[in-house]
């Protein structure tokens, strides 16, 4: 399904109470090409039956928060899911079942099960998951795969570093480990392997084609991740920095508004960059 | 010309008594796949029939400095050519009369004249050219050129930085300005329009596609380059630093030995890399 | 005078349309040890008698902004000026007549009869000026000049860097120029004859004691400053980012809360830190 | 003792066969207000009888190594020590018998006996202890903690960085740690109940007051160090970064010699900086 040029796009976020989800939802009510047709919280959400623009801290939407996401995809062009995994998973099978609407999943802690869900939908439905929606992270990815691939393992020891503010407390990030993965499989390495999460007080020297992660932790910082390739006698660093959340609400929202031109297929941000 | 395997590889210096001539020279004598047989210096150079172990600080050669680029492209498998324009130029000429053999060039200043020859030699010779034999500095361009593509002008800004030591008495370094032209050009943009070089104490809001370069300058710094991609809501930078001159050195006789096993043409660090 | 212990502090803003203005009166009325009790704007201003609140980006204030400073100055047990030259120095003359309130300006630009002004209402009035009001860019300037003061500028050579978003007109940034003003200072130098705002195309090798500036543009960075000390064998930084503008309007209120227990005199952030 | 201007510092070396006694003897020879008298070894060291000069890979000193602690301090006004915690220990132990000379000692890992030892001879003997000896660590410490003072840790989140080559074995490093030590002073804090080192892949919100380390391996890197303050919408860093082992060396030599003009007394870096 592509929407003709001029058509305006409806878009349903699930995990409308969310703070991404607020964000999309207000970047949305904003652009003139788009329409917010519903917003999805749990059951049990104090937001229940709130207006989505109250939630997106915007004018009145005359929309309220609603449970069901059925009804949101029988409203929708394009759905946009910033929950949970097992509602992700639920919603997947939904779209399996009826053949659509075009579906951009951002949640992380996914299972094996729930992703099993997205990759069966999208056999008949285009189906985007992505953990970071920021356009400038997805390139960061793929330079940092590019230079692994062009700077062997023996001469470069790739160490990767990345910054969150105080309250995040999962550590590394989702983002530097997707970044370790791109770059291991770049080197023909498996980052399961390679990965080194903690040094020891007194340890080994480095193996080559290690990859090492530093996780710092402080103030308000939104995201900062950079891949350092560590030669004897030279140094490359591929940096990428957040400096506000919205980035992570347009991306989502320019992934979706791609999405909705494409055939049936499981894709990621790389396929938006036309990377692979 | 293709040198077989366990061949050792024959190759003359010209610009033996230059900085990084020395440390070229060194390099080849302690590598047991290549021999030192030539190094050519100026007519009025104090080191004329000095050892070619002396300006290397190795043990000695048995070889002295010499004038004759003639006797050192009758002696080598390869030429590496770190001298001056004039030089450069002429002996571009000289190896399209006789073919060959293969011919690295690291000389920077080159006039459009100077060029040409060497553009006229690789009719008929395998000839490289680079400003910076450094791989993280190639690969640094490269990827500067692949992040300005992917990131539209409109949203980022192209900022490049670069740091050097209190001697250097141009600004902004050939790198950077290499870094800019590679940037420009995936953006299909024109450097010479775009380059700002200096900031007025008082100006005009930053233009829409245009390429700033800062030079910093002090201490002993061999080389450091960064390229800043600047958004409204997030940043990415890619940095390259050379820690020791070493790397200079290494890359031009990788870049020789690479081009041993080339047909004729003008060939750049990129084609080492198998970037083009 | 003194506010004593639980008392709240009424506090006046001059330049209330303006962008700091606006986040300075949203601190105060979101605190409850203070009261904003007038915001006063230019005649011709189109926001003249806009509820404060609304200007604010808060909930209604019930006071209106007005153009006398003369009532302001009434009302308040301190002023907080983030409008412009002319206005602070009139300001400046009417409370040395009266002898109060307390005067907080962060106006920039001022002339040197604009300063007289202030200067002379602080042999009565306790007055502070800056031209930066974040804590971390005062303790980054503090530590700039300790690190000048203790490494020799025969051995490090100083470099200013500072990044601020595209619309920015001005190069190098009023912060900079202060922090190099404080660097030269502690090294026994004039800022005037060392500074170095462009480097040429070519040009002569860095003079002993010379302080270079950079100014990078783009993007949205709200600021950031860095100060290079770049010695032969090691290197110096120390660097501040402004992530908020925020943090300038907390550091307005924070050294109008600590200047109203101050006796007369013109005290800069250095002395709210303890600093001097 | 007070070495008299124009007097040659007599300089005896323990640790001369390491890599950072070679380059101490190297500069000693080479500057012409100093000589190098002895150069003491283990007595098991391969070196034992080599020429100084050979370690030192300068011209011949025309001085064998020796194994004799005590025919050095004879000979010498200075003893640099860069061996090992046990022959530093019974080498304060013989100059507080014999009153002298003034002793550097910049050996890490030493037991609380053995610095107990070192304390004791400074009862009668200018001792000067330090586990890095470069001027830009010393100050990058010094405004570590001074920072740390004026910032808040209810405000600011600090985190130490570091980055060394490859073949370091340790983590973090002992500068890194005498960083944390130097700003949890500064904070009315223990490090030993505030330092984090290991980031669980799960774990909790960052505690107020907590200092993080980092190590970061690879490549060559010599040794930098960064200190990250981290507030909810501002940063402040400072960074000190060694490109050439050199600054250890000099430093040493530096401490050594001021050191001849003390008094009795156990003494820092700092001490040499005028910072205590």
């Amino acid at each position: 399904m592509t929407i003709a040029p001029g058509k305006v796009l409806k878009i349903a976020v699930l995990g409308a109470s969310g703070r991404l989800g607020r964000l999309i939802m207000a970047e949305i009510m904003r652009r003139p090409d788009m329409e917010l047709v519903a917003g999805v919280v749990r059951h049990d959400s104090v937001m229940l039956g709130a207006d989505l623009g109250e939630l997106a801290e915007t004018s009145l939407a005359g929309i309220e928060t609603s449970v069901s996401m059925r009804d949101a995809a029988d409203a929708a062009d394009l759905v946009i899911d910033v929950s949970a995994p097992q509602a992700s998973a639920a919603f997947a099978r939904q779209i399996t079942e009826r053949g659509g609407p075009p579906f951009v999943c951002g949640v992380t802690g996914l299972g094996a099960d729930d992703m099993a869900a997205l990759e069966a939908a999208a056999q008949s439905v285009p189906v985007l998951y992505a953990r970071n929606f920021s356009l400038g992270a997805a390139v960061m990815r793929w330079l940092t795969a590019e230079a692994a691939r062009l700077m062997p393992a023996e001469q470069f020891d790739l160490e990767i570093v990345e910054t969150h503010h105080r309250r995040k407390v999962d550590a590394p990030s989702g983002t530097a480990l997707a970044i370790g993965e791109a770059a291991a499989q770049a080197r023909g390495l498996e980052l399961g392997t390679q990965a080194i999460f903690d040094r020891p007080r007194q340890g080994a020297a480095r193996p080559v084609g290690a990859i090492g992660f530093s996780a710092i932790r402080g103030g308000g910082a939104i995201g900062e991740h950079s891949a350092l390739f560590l030669g004897a006698f030279e140094e490359l660093e591929v940096r990428h920095r957040a400096n506000d959340r919205f980035i992570f609400a347009r991306g989502a929202i320019e992934a979706g508004k791609w999405l909705t031109g494409q055939k049936p297929g499981f894709y990621g941000i790389e396929d938006v960059l036309g990377l692979n």
